[in-house]
């Protein structure tokens, strides 16, 4: 194979079959992707609800600790479907390349990939690649969409009600943290990596331990962002308790070093849950429980208090409001 | 709203949230959609199969004669969805926008998409934006992805038997031509315009009109490259006769000025189907009768000679080898 991506390999014609050929087919190979049609074919075991989502992904740098474009474009869209009370089952994979991208590069990342779907139980069944001229991109972008069969219907901010429980799966802020500190000119290494990670476990051993309102993971914008989407125009707020949201002290660390609050920090392994009190406890130990759950912890519970909005109690008992992320912290982190 | 897409639009934030309530929801607005979470919820009217595909976009210039990167988008996915004998049902869009873009030339893009998946029957379900800093994309690059239920399965190049028809449901070439001369700096305005068009009522009345054994668009690397993925490694060869190829005069002329030949341009709206010989005449006649098939034709038939290749037999009985496109004819076509 050549060692650069050039125009010729997006020109639809035998550099195009190439690399599908040689790099991409072997990757991924699986019986709907390899009939190699316009589309895929696929197979939805019982009738029912599916879950169809969409994220495109243009992080710098591409690869950082803990990560890669690859591992996020999977662990993103698998995220979303799982929020959706869906078992990820499908994703699609369309890649915009830079002339001039190493093509080992690119293999390391189409590595990434297979290795990331492998873990989510999920086939990329269909594809598309696209070359831009130097100076028109940045490398790799990617787009992942994604199809799922949905296990747990119903899960909408619109079924939170007040005295329900906030949880969420682990440290925040750690993504991040990491791609802003990997971008930054500092020289400083982090003892810290990306959460990066696929939900789809700790979705399933949440709504399977029941009482579950809502789900979403704190993507761009953070935890506090997120939460505001919950909130917003409803007649409940959220009040979470500071000293109950686990952030490493690295981490904050970092954000001070870059102006940054964890809050507003994306994440891309970490999941907000919304359930019923009666089952939060079960909730939380079912996802303690679970691989990558381990540091889940219960920050927070819906009030009738300042409805609409999102408080942080902090340690002396004094409210401020969270609002939602204005201007961009931080710009190309997914 | 802004005048200009800035980072902040890619944020995840209160600038995000703006675009997508301001310019994005209106436009597409479907309960689906609307729900807005992680991922759209779909129905699916009964069990069976999906189809599903997708594409990115990256035409240069976003606006052309005939379409823009907006109805290709929608188009292209459709398109691949028809080709699979099915009928397309929803899409996802996600946004790659560069900051600097003009918000006009977004909600150009918008309404056009909006119109385009309209006329196509399809729902926009789900979506994405990101923002790239200024030098590290082109305006806008978009993707979509699409679902489809199959209604007409086994829709595949295995099918394919000696004897059978090819047809093409009109004139080959426009798309690939109209881009390339409206981004030439030629000076030449072009009397036809791209082909650019949704194909799913083309490939429903071919399919109703029975014995296809194989649709395929004949995009990126045109008619001659489509064919060829036909053809490569079977026992069989498709023979094309020249004179029966429909190609507008003035698309000629454009190509020969530009240096192109038109059996490997791009087209956006041209469909070729592999027929059982006894129904080629039914399925030509249900091409014409259909909007946008007027000009179909039936331009070759699969032969035992010469397998695993296309020709083109020209007016003196000569045959000649049309290989698969090698190098970038035509970049940023699509």
């Amino acid at each position: 194979m050549d060692e650069f991506i050039t125009m010729d390999h997006g020109s639809g014609g035998v550099k195009t079959s190439e690399l599908i050929d040689e790099l991409l087919r072997p990757a991924f190979s699986n019986p709907a992707l390899d009939a190699l049609g316009d589309g895929a074919l696929l197979c939805v075991p019982e009738g029912g609800r599916l879950a169809f989502s969409t994220d495109s992904f243009v992080v710098q740098p591409l690869f950082f600790p803990g990560g890669d474009i690859g591992k996020l474009a999977v662990c993103g869209t698998v995220n979303d479907l799982a929020m959706c009370g869906a078992q990820p089952l499908w994703l699609s994979l369309s890649a915009i390349l830079e002339e001039g991208l190493p093509m080992d590069t690119l293999r390391r990342v189409v590595d990434s990939i297979a290795a990331a779907a492998k873990d989510a139980g999920v086939q990329i069944v269909t594809g598309d690649t696209k070359v831009v001229e130097r100076g028109h991109g940045d490398g790799i972008y990617l787009n992942t969409s994604g199809v799922g069969v949905v296990r747990c219907p119903g899960l909408t901010p619109d079924a939170i009600r007040a005295g329900d429980q906030v949880l969420v799966t682990g440290p925040v802020g750690d993504h991040g943290a990491a791609v802003m500190l990997a971008r930054s000119e500092l020289g400083v290494e982090a003892d810290f990596v990306s959460d990066c990670m696929p939900l789809h476990r700790l979705a399933r051993a949440a709504w399977e331990a029941g009482g579950v309102r809502c789900l979403r993971d704190a993507t761009r914008g953070g935890v506090a962002t997120t939460l505001n989407e919950f909130t917003e125009g409803r007649s409940f707020g959220i009040q979470l308790k500071e000293s109950r949201i686990p952030v490493r002290p690295q981490v904050r660390a970092v954000c001070d070093l870059l102006g940054l609050d964890p809050l507003y920090c994306a994440n891309e392994g970490r999941m907000l849950a919304v359930v019923a009190p009666e089952q939060a406890q079960a909730v939380l130990s079912a996802l303690r429980g679970t691989s990558g759950g381990e540091g889940a912890a219960l920050i927070g519970e819906v009030t009738e208090r300042f409805p609409g909005r999102v408080t942080l109690e902090n340690a002396y008992g004094a409210n401020r409001i969270l609002s939602k992320l204005t201007g961009a912290q931080l710009p190309r982190i997914c």
